[in-house]
């Protein structure tokens, strides 16, 4: 049985607060492709926006500006190998889904497919920004549809205890990754 | 003895890469300021760029605009109350310097402090992009200084083992972090 649960919108930019690397979905005219990427962050919180840096080189950025669309999708800890396999190789030699060991999967609002077995998922559509795409290889996205794993994230919250295989990756360099560890709190 | 070392520009996106929270400060005419931001990015590696995401209501946006920029601070785990503190109270009506805890130093190439004792240093100036700052609360800067705490960063990378104050805080939400865990590798 799926342990995928609906986020609400305005609770979306939580997937992303942290800092995780994402691997970034897309499809366009019958190609599909993911790719890792570290450069993606919360925009705004209500409708939620997010930022993500995709270099013109890519096979991902042919899909992504074709369709207009892609998916956000964290992957977790057991992983590391796919995400590493999926940032090195290019999406326009191979597929890459094959190659990483990767199973795509439907999406509810787009038509990029998301990648099975990550802890969350965001569903994006571009905002045209030509400058910013051009200049900066930056991209605006609003999120349209969200989901997680709700055994490491319910209540709007992250809870990794007792999950580790699902913990958050955060790129160090070259393939090393820190793990989402212990949490600390401080009062306002 | 100070354990701050220059760290090449053309590394200053690793002292990002893994998506901490950071501390921005800033300062313009007498008055400085510093906040906490999870939302921080690397945009480019060299010369190095950087995003962050300043709501016009804050005190930092005033400062930062008024004198073209700003510093990322990457704080540490033992730091956590006082980033908290900071993410708090508006720099409008207090001392937030004081008021957090922290303390100023100077910084190398920008007139705004840094806060001293935290494990890295992002020294930036504002390309001025006036759509991305009014419509999306959005600024790119330019990297023109980075230091790094050797005890954790060093040749590149960060290797927290044996330093667990120093670790790397990740906002979650509402004042809980995680702090960057175990490393985990793939292979190309």
């Amino acid at each position: 049985m799926s342990t995928l649960q609906d986020v609400p919108l305005a609770q979306a930019y939580r997937l992303l607060n942290h800092g995780p690397t994402v691997l970034v979905s897309s499809a366009h005219d019958g190609r599909q492709n993911v790719m890792a990427a570290a450069w993606a962050m919360p925009l705004d919180f209500d409708p939620p926006k997010i930022l993500v840096v995709i270099d013109k080189a890519t096979h991902t950025r042919q899909l992504m500006e074709a369709a207009g669309e892609f998916a956000l999708n964290v992957p977790c800890r057991y992983q590391a190998q796919a995400v590493v396999a999926a940032g090195s190789a290019s999406g326009a030699d191979c597929d890459k889904f094959a190659a990483s060991g990767l199973t795509p999967m439907a999406a509810q609002r787009i038509g990029a497919p998301l990648v099975a077995g990550c802890s969350a998922y965001l569903e994006c559509r571009i905002i045209q920004e030509p400058h910013n795409q051009q200049q900066y290889d930056l991209f605006i996205a609003e999120v349209v549809a969200a989901q997680a794993d709700s055994r490491v994230f319910s209540g709007g919250r992250w809870h990794f205890e007792g999950q580790d295989a699902l913990r958050s990756l955060h790129h160090v360099a070259g393939g090393h990754f820190f793990v989402s560890g212990d949490t600390v709190s401080g009062q306002p």
